[in-house]
């Protein structure tokens, strides 16, 4: 079964714009229950903005090469799976487990976005490389910053975790 | 609920050993099912080899500890469906998503030797410390390579899909 570039092309925005619509799902969920780490809340809050905007880039993208999004591709649904990570597992250490699902999910997104930037260049589509581009660029920031953040909230967990008078999980 | 930060470090311990022993079944059912990419599955083998020390020398930090690794941890199931993703999916791109997967997994795995090598510090368990290191260090490597090969294999996928003669999937 062949296909052309711009086939793959396509397949691979609707893939990225129903991660995006995941994302977006997921980042509100884990907004709304962290409750004692509030600099991890306010910068996914800073996060949920720009996602939203990258789901109208790439369906701009998508409406140039004559395609649409798709409401139910494959991938959505393997996505669910690690989006329920992130979303609120009812684990006690859901602050950890939320912060590494977040990070992860950054870079399935860097990667998604990599792939798209070298199809758009091989098929010399510069506005949708440039687009992925940008796009990439604020996925690398959020998954540094997660990263970054990374040691600071474990420490605080355990603190708390230890503390029989503070909540630690999120 | 309480929990001291050993119990913490250790729980997080058998997470990560659960972890790479899921790492090792889907990176040798992936590299298994690829035929037409030969630079990425020999990479992909060499990481094999490296994941089984790594499960090695979390065995030594948690049997130090006064611990074990667990078999079904929580974790596992989550990783699971993460793991089918790469393990081998029926899908036209079949190589593109498990290389996409491939990265994604190897950041969950930073990220978790991240929280292990913070909380290990916390504790001033610097022998789990440093062979968390040691171990990221292998995630890194991995991680990177996957990353800057992403373009050339979404190249090469993009060829053999449009060309009749020739099978692109993996």
């Amino acid at each position: 079964m062949t296909a052309s570039p711009q086939d793959n092309l396509v397949d691979w925005l609707r893939d990225a714009h129903a991660m995006e619509a995941q994302a977006e799902k997921m980042l509100t969920a884990q907004a709304a229950r962290l409750e004692h780490y509030p600099r991890l809340r306010q910068r996914i809050e800073q996060h949920i903005r720009e996602t939203q905007e990258q789901r109208q880039v790439l369906e701009g993208c998508l409406s140039r090469l004559g395609s649409s999004p798709s409401t139910l591709k494959d991938m959505g649904g393997k996505l669910m799976a690690l989006g329920q990570a992130i979303g609120g597992a009812p684990m006690s250490d859901e602050v950890i487990k939320g912060a590494i699902s977040g990070y992860v999910f950054e870079n399935l997104e860097i990667a998604t976005y990599s792939v798209l930037i070298a199809a758009a260049a091989a098929l010399g589509d510069h506005e949708t490389q440039q687009a992925c581009e940008r796009i990439r660029e604020q996925e690398q920031a959020m998954a540094a910053w997660l990263l970054d953040d990374l040691p600071a909230t474990t420490r605080a967990f355990l603190e708390r975790s230890a503390d029989p008078d503070l909540t630690a999980k999120r």
